[in-house]
């Protein structure tokens, strides 16, 4: 299903930190841990112009998330779905100090590095799966 | 790199659940947290014969395994990885004895399905990341 219960969206809004699977070249998926929020129905997470991810979702925006509660392994979210928009520029700035205040209580991202620029993803879910026991 | 240090291998046989992907018939990875054990310098999972995984891996052994270290987010792991050995009978019936004996200190496996037969996974790193900060 592709229908995002409470609960789930709740696991979205919290600090929580989802496993994120891109597509490598080769077919392979690559797997990091990953900041996430939930505007509406979508997804919203951010990474920087040039990594591995990006280049991986320019070609195929197909992804997974993955998270399990901490402190209770059978409790446990996979969702599947495809990243809509990339969006560059102030709003993508804008979104990884949102992103660092909701994780880590800072107004700014700290870990900036010089002549990096941000890409906001707005990801459509396609595949809800929740487990929980 | 495709060598394990001692913290990833620490945090291999400890009973952390690691979010392992396989690759979906049309591409995509499918996630999940799974049990995982280290043999030497191979990784032993299990699963059951029929399950959507298995299927996965019998067309593509290539894996993905990555854990987030529970209360630091900014220690974690990915390791890729080829399913090198599908072992099936009495052996994969013990190692899912010996994974639930680690995970949850049962010395059988509890949620055997009727007619479940288990297959154990062995699996050759060729990539291992760390970051640790």
């Amino acid at each position: 299903m592709t229908e995002m219960s409470s609960a789930v969206r709740e696991m979205l809004a919290g600090p929580n930190y989802w496993q994120f699977g891109t597509i490598n070249p080769d077919g392979r998926p690559q797997i990091n841990p990953m900041w996430v929020d939930i505007d509406g129905d979508d997804i919203i997470m951010n990474t920087a112009i040039g990594r591995m991810k990006e280049k991986n979702l320019r070609r195929d925006p197909r992804v997974t998330l993955a998270l399990t509660e901490p402190g209770n392994p059978y409790n446990y979210v996979e969702i599947r779905g495809d990243v809509a928009e990339f969006i560059e520029g102030d709003e993508a700035e804008a979104s990884i100090d949102a992103l660092a205040k909701k994780y880590i209580g800072e107004d700014k991202y700290p870990w900036r590095q010089d002549d990096e620029r941000r890409v906001k993803l707005r990801i459509k879910p396609t595949y809800v799966y929740h487990l929980s026991r």
